[in-house]
């Protein structure tokens, strides 16, 4: 047993076999070979998984669904629930908890693996200054992840804007839609479908390249409006998105 | 098109139309002066006002829906909407959302701009220590964003107070309303008509006099319980009320 | 009246009635003997005690939850409500806000001391670090605080174990319901029964010895997932659960 006294002497690589790893923003992905069945029960799933994935971060959200969309896709798993918190860590937003199901927990370690990868890559698109901050996620396919999320049609592009302090996703969303022949798939406000976050979330799809060109738009638009605020934001990983 | 990889070279002197200003509590007003009709669908709006003022803050509510009030008495505008996110900024209480409709854009640009001066004053009774927070707003002639926030009688005196943690807010509420004829027009708490924030808010009405000296007792009470915690608040602008 | 000019020349030692005291995590006792009638009204509560004691934290849930349980165990007071904002100052987790009732101030007072007391104590099992925390608590007879907060069964052995990101106490859960034989009375995630915090919530209970292996277990996988993270959590008391 630990010893709480001396919490130090716990060594920062984790040799537990439920370890996953970590990645940018807080973020742990984890696995539960063969979950307790009574705990199972309580969590009432629609499809009872015996092997469970768990990815979790205390900041961002549409940048991890899309890594777990990507992960689901290319793997034997599903999407079997995603929350988002109130958190981003004293910021505007949310942080998420994401669960991924299969059968056996190599399948449901390997796509935990690729959602961690992914995050990394899709944090480029987080930008988070002093005074708020802006999400950006764009897929070519949408899949489970997504869909379930923002009501992305399967299969086809999505984009995703989202700004705080609200008043700035909105203009944002307001001059994207109108920059790109898009559709309007989710619309999200503090009392609308967030957990309450200072943000306005516009999500769409339509053809690759005008989704693309709307959440460009969304993002040159944002990064004008947070920067008017007084201080620079930055990425916690490197934006990709051109 | 932004280069993301030179963020810093974006001017803080924002030059796009929709940019009003920014003041305090990291507050921004911007105007929408007509709204993409596929997204005005999506907003559900009770009436379709084409041109949209906003006004959004990481930090405050009774005070920027004070501040609208006033813009929306001298301008030829209405109140949309008012969400409170739970943010300020990793204290424990809300930020502020807020829209404003009217039929042209130079009347809503107007609005904003007062909403942004009014703030500036009326954040001057927001108080802040390292371990909460504590609002007051007085308005002799409560209007339309008052009455929709805090159901606050139309052309009566308001008083509002709000104390974080929610213990002193209590108490606050119970020597103010002692102290003075008032009338109580609402009452939450974290699970009462907040988003989850730590306070207790109580706002009155009655005789203009009565009022302003309920939240003055309110005052009293609110920053001796908060400094007994062991930290001295400072305020985001002047105080101002006598 | 205070003059808020000069709010440095306030006493932090308070000496208002109404006080009680302060501890840790930014936690506040405090009394109103006789509630204004009007006031008490708008509080709705199911029996309408006169004399009310509060405990309200910025950061905490189940510890002081647990510390209230014991002192309404050894009073003559009730437990009027518990209710748990979204806060822990920036961390993913609950603040509370809890009232206790009775029928004269001094039970109430005393209630409200012997809160405060073990709020010191049972702070010693929260654990947080940059990235996230962790919350435990366990009592060998739970009464009606613990019973109204996580359903625990009156009179019997009650164990608590809490992790954020939520991922960590998803698998804390399930490696410590499988180490011992308890029943889990509560399961609370982002979505469900929490105020959207960060985090992984399992109550349960059993024999005695069970529950705190439980406890204890959870406790181990916890700290070597939170460390894995990449920074070690501290205490703000002294752990002592062993």
């Amino acid at each position: 047993m630990i010893n709480v006294h001396e919490i130090e002497k716990i060594s920062m690589n984790c040799s537990m076999t439920e370890f996953v790893g970590t990645t940018v923003l807080d973020t742990i992905g984890l696995v539960i070979p063969g979950v307790d069945p009574m705990l199972l029960k309580q969590m009432n799933l629609k499809k009872p998984y015996r092997s469970l994935g768990l990815l979790s971060s205390r900041t961002g959200a549409a940048g991890q669904i899309n890594a777990v969309d990507e992960a689901v896709k290319s793997t034997n798993t599903e999407i079997v629930s995603i929350e988002l918190p109130r958190d981003t860590k004293g910021w505007g937003g949310h942080g998420n908890y994401i669960i991924i199901g299969g059968d056996n927990v190599s399948d449901v370690r390997r796509a935990v693996e690729i959602a961690l990868e992914y995050t990394e890559k899709y944090a480029g698109e987080l930008y988070i200054s002093d005074a708020g901050h802006l999400e950006f996620t764009f897929s070519a396919n949408a899949d489970q992840a997504l869909n379930l999320a923002f009501d992305a049609p399967i299969g086809k592009p999505f984009g995703f804007f989202c700004g705080s302090p609200a008043a700035i996703g909105m203009v944002m969303a307001d001059l994207a839609v109108k920059s790109a022949s898009v559709e309007i798939v989710k619309y999200m406000t503090p009392d609308r479908g967030t957990s309450h976050s200072n943000e306005v979330i516009v999500a769409v799809t339509g053809d690759a390249s005008a989704v693309k060109n709307a959440v460009l738009t969304a993002r040159d638009i944002g990064l004008q409006l947070l920067v008017s605020m007084g201080s620079y934001p930055k990425s916690p990983g490197k934006p990709f998105l051109e």
